[in-house]
């Protein structure tokens, strides 16, 4: 019997801010990505997050992002390598430390929005992501999109690389990620999602809007956590894995 | 030979604005209290901090403080110590992986400004901040004011307690610092203040401004780096120190 | 026939973070109170919110709030009555321009949060408010709880001081809101609400939770815009005010 | 007898941070562009600014940057144009109330940093600076560099334009200011930067690296105030102006 992992960004709330049903999505997921306190989340709202993941065996990543919680970390600030190192490094060390105070572990790194965006594209970037994850630990898992210059430098920086397909997001036939500007770049019918993700992760190879085939090694399929129908859409695209026999259980021990 | 640690606060420029002279004051102490980002530091100055003090033998510490950089983390915000305990967790775990990062190693806990003023007195909060160091790294060196309520936590949540006084601070006969709105509260010539760092550390006792001893242990001395004067004064307490056969050497091995 | 203003919070989102339902509410309310960027609110959100409320002619207010997102503006941080002088003016000079921006006018100012509270009891962050609200324009209405020390401030500073009362709110006998940490504070139910609120103003007196009177002057009613059922309860609000013929009406021409 | 603007950037200063030394600079500029706590300054340093602005009779100006304390406002921040005329206009009103709090008078305004440096070649981006100091206030003054994309936005705007040239800066036979990163872009000897400006202002023409003349009006000199030299260099062209009989005056009445 196979199994994969279903993992999804948590912990984006601040301080009197709500965002995404953390508790809801936490009892469905198998990873969570937390936001560290830079795009979003704060002290407080990670160590509720690293309680519940605990408390629903959830295992747990840094979700480091750019210093911009006014843009959610959606915009491309032109920082350079170095800087992104180091504040990649200290975004970890602040997630490790919050989940040990929660008696939790930070078992993988991945990255939130326009620094993701970017070290899909730019090796550079990508490598910077890698090197302090290296830096902070050797040990945590490196979560990629399948096929991008992140999943690359996660290689090349000798880390435990985890690949990644998005549930709701359509490929190009080299798959990459149709840009979100692109009519049909998200699909939002539920069931039409679940039965996409299963497939993909049943054949081991993305499908592209054409249908067409690009195998590729699978170890975690992303849900989104903020948008209208998350809950909804990650619930049906975990029945539907359960329902084809295949379990979902995060890809490290937690 | 007695040896005995110098420690003064770093690394709490942020961006284009710079605080101190790092560079000169990372070449006289033994250990440094390095800013974690809340009232002061960035992730580029921590670890341009952690390399020079690498590069220097010197040991460092994280040195967190309140969200409140436009205050520089002096303005007393009512926190509660749910609340303090996770955001000293936050900012040791940011220095302890940007020290990774530099090569170099986070060894000891000093809270900053407002953060340590409260804890002087608030066993509530003292406890909370020992709480949170232990939880991160029970292994951490606790650095306290001698006699202060930080000190008692640091022993009751037993951790390896490291008693500091003040090279320029006044000390009234309970052993408490002088309250800075008090005449003589802060002593400014540089010979008096080396003579009397001298003295305490010879005796092992403060000297209160009525001149009486109160015996207490003393395994380091402050010395600030963010006034005028900074630099001569921590050359000249060095020199003192070293003069009387006093060796200098931080109190954890980097 | 009289006529009354119904008064609410709005303009409290930031960045990608939504607070309240602002386009509901500006349909309801009268004269909104638009949060300057300091304890909620941005730029875009503000300009959006004056859009709004300018297409719904709906009078507008600058409401100054600590900065403080982190913590939405509800933290006591001490500031001096100096420092709250020159914050508060900042953020109405930013809101007038804001709405010029979008040809609409500040016509009065309302303090948020903590800043608010405090000002309901200390004469002097009162007075700060209504000097910084006199320096910047003193033809600006100042908004304020009835018997508090900023409606004494305001009458001081000569400024055109409305009085309003809150609709969810329990009173002492003494006329000042019970505190919110104690039993029945905080009213929940829509019926009794906007039956409270009909008795207030058509007596023209607080209904203390005993039962007793307290005749003052009201100018406006203070509406929720952040609670879980804030729309049925201004909904209810209104119409329990106009079935009764009483006209809702800005308290200052927009 | 002719007389020129001589103006230079101030209230950068941020909490207990430093920089520049205003005080000096407004002993020598007759125009300052204080910062608006967005790159740099905060409300007290803001009025700091202006009380000695007041004191000394130097008019002042809004200095609107990119909302990035951390980059001094000198990162190119992908904002669109909607969003800048917004964080503009909110900038420039921060600045009028707390003039007005000061007793003084913003009477232009001028971009800082990236927002600035942007502005110089990108017509949208000089559109929307200038479009939101319009919505503020028609009667603002517009300082843009002379050739600049965004002196042509501040005539397309029908606002009172007024041209700077640098003092200490290199230009192009185009007119244009030399990158940065070239050789000899920025010049720092006092005698040869005072001779330059006096050259510059006498001729009615901007000087290029080549010797080249482009005849350019030039109402205002802008000096550095964050440079270790900034005072000297000030002294130097201000002496070099009023001896060649050239009145020192802003170019707006405060």
């Amino acid at each position: 019997m196979r199994s994969i992992d279903l993992n999804c960004d948590c912990g984006e709330s601040f301080g009197a801010y709500q965002m995404g049903d953390d508790e809801a999505m936490l009892g469905i997921v198998t990873s969570a990505n937390v936001a560290c306190g830079f795009h979003g989340g704060d002290p407080d709202v990670m160590a509720a997050t690293f309680h519940i993941a605990k408390d629903k065996g959830v295992a747990v990543g840094a979700h480091p992002g750019f210093p911009d919680l006014a843009g959610f970390g959606r915009r491309r600030i032109p920082f350079s390598t170095g800087e992104i190192e180091r504040m990649v490094a200290y975004q970890i060390g602040a997630a490790q430390a919050l989940a040990a105070y929660c008696g939790h572990k930070i078992t993988h790194v991945k990255p939130h929005g326009a620094l993701s965006n970017v070290a899909m594209e730019d090796r550079d970037v990508a490598r910077a992501i890698a090197k302090a994850t290296r830096a902070v630990d050797p040990d945590l898992a490196f979560l990629a999109v399948a096929k991008s210059a992140l999943e690359q430098a996660g290689f090349a920086e000798r880390l435990n690389v985890v690949s990644e397909i998005f549930a709701d997001r359509a490929y190009t036939d080299r798959g990459l990620l149709l840009s979100r500007n692109q009519e049909g770049a998200v699909l939002h019918d539920v069931d039409t999602v679940a039965e996409r993700v299963l497939a993909m992760v049943s054949e081991g190879a993305l499908i592209a809007a054409s249908g067409q085939r690009i195998p590729v090694p699978i170890h975690s399929v992303c849900v989104h956590g903020d948008t209208p129908n998350a809950v909804a859409m990650a619930t049906a695209v975990r029945a539907k894995l359960e329902g084809a026999g295949i379990r979902l259980k995060a890809f490290v021990e937690a």
